[in-house]
C-alpha cells in the first residue's frame, strides 16, 4: 500500500447521481479487493455508524419539511462526524481499505444545489468538524435521464432523496462534474452509461492504481 | 420596550449550576410579565421546539459515551438552529418576551469545562450557525453545595447533566462566574442563595429596567 500518509489505509469513495449504480460498483469493488486479500470496510453515508444511521433515521423520516437547509446540514455534519469517528478513522488506522457509498462531496452537491448560499457554510462546517477527504473519489457519471429511469424503478427509504425530477437530476450530474474539476487531484470520473462489469473493469483498474 | 433592535422583541436568558433554581425564577418572571400586559413565550434549551426535543432525547437517552463530545456538540447545535428558527425568532419578530431557561452559554460553559480545546470550536459553530445573543442575561449564582443538595433532590430525564460531584459544581460554577465577566455587557449576575421572592424581586427589577 503506497501514496497514502504513514500508518493508515486508503479511504475511497463513491460519489454520482441517483441510479447512476454507484451502490453497485461500491460492493463490486469491496468484493474485489477482499478477494485479492485487502481488509475492506464497505461503509456508507447518511449513516455507517449506529450513531450516524439513528441520525439519518431522524433526518429522513416525517414531514420533509421539518428542518430548514441548517438544521439538516448540522444533522448530517453530527452524522458524518460520528461514522468518521467510529468507522473510518479506527479502520483507516488498522491499515484498512475504506470504500464510502456517498461522503462529504454528496453534502457539497445537494446542498449546494438547493440553497447555493449555503456552500460556504458546508466548507467551514466541514473544515471545523471533519476535515477528512478520501484519497479518491470514483464519480459514476450517468445520463441524467437513465439514471432517474433506473432510481424510481426502486423504492425505499432512499426516496427522500430520489424524489426529483429530470431537470434536478441534469443538474446534480453538473454539480457533482464540477465538483470533480474542483477537487480534480483526488476525483476520477467514470462512465457509467455501460454494462455494470465494463464499469467494474474501469472502478477495479481505478482502484488497484492507488493500491500498487 | 426600548434598547432593542427595531421591530423585535426582548430575549433573556437564564443560566446557573444545576438547583440554583433558574427554572424557578425563569418561570415565575414569565407570570410577573404577562400578569402586567407582556406577550411572553416561556422555553428551554436543549429542546424548545418540536425537532429540538427530538434532537434533545436522542442525545440524552442512551450510554452517555455513545457520543463524543463534537458529535454532542453539533447535535445541541442542530437543536439550537431549531429552537431559533421555529420558536425564539418568530416570537421575536411578533414584538414578545422570549424568556430562555439556558441558552448558548451553558454551551460555552459545560463543553468548554469537559474538554477546554473545544471553546474555539464551540465559538465557530455558534457564529456561524446561531449568531443570536440575548439581550440580557441572569445568572442565578448559588452556592455549589446547596445547589448540588437541591439538584440530588430531584431526580428526572436531566440525570445526565446533573450527575457531578462537588467540585464540578464547584468549576460549573466558576466557569459561569468567568462567562458574566467575559460577556458583561448583557449578563446579569444574581445572588439565588436567598429565599425564592427576594432572588424573584431582583429579577423582575433588572427584567423591567430593560423593558421600561
Amino acid at each position: 500500500m503506497t501514496a497514502t500518509p504513514a500508518g493508515r489505509g486508503l479511504f475511497l469513495s463513491f460519489e454520482g447521481i441517483d441510479g447512476s449504480g454507484k451502490s453497485t460498483q461500491a460492493r463490486l469493488l469491496a468484493e474485489t479487493l477482499r478477494a485479492s486479500g485487502h481488509e475492506v470496510v464497505l461503509t456508507r453515508e447518511p449513516g455507517g455508524s449506529p450513531g450516524a444511521e439513528e441520525i439519518r433515521r431522524l433526518v429522513l423520516q416525517g414531514d420533509p419539511d421539518r428542518w430548514s437547509a441548517e438544521t439538516e446540514l448540522l444533522l448530517f455534519t453530527a452524522a458524518r462526524r460520528d461514522h468518521m469517528e467510529r468507522t473510518i478513522r479506527p479502520a483507516l488506522s488498522a491499515g484498512k481499505v475504506v470504500i464510502c457509498d456517498r461522503f462529504a462531496d454528496s453534502t457539497r452537491m445537494y446542498q449546494g444545489l438547493s440553497r447555493g448560499d449555503l456552500r460556504g457554510i458546508v466548507d467551514c462546517l466541514h473544515t471545523l468538524m471533519i476535515g477528512l477527504e478520501p484519497d479518491l473519489t470514483l464519480l459514476i457519471d450517468m445520463d441524467p435521464d437513465t439514471g432517474l429511469t433506473r432510481a424510481r424503478g426502486r423504492q425505499g427509504d432512499e426516496e427522500r432523496f430520489e424524489d426529483f425530477g429530470p431537470d434536478l437530476q441534469k443538474k446534480m450530474r453538473a454539480g457533482f462534474l464540477a465538483l470533480a474539476q474542483e477537487y480534480r487531484a483526488r476525483f476520477r470520473v467514470i462512465d457509467g452509461n455501460r454494462p455494470v462489469d465494463a464499469v467494474a473493469a474501469d472502478v477495479r483498474m481505478t482502484a488497484l492504481r492507488m493500491l500498487a
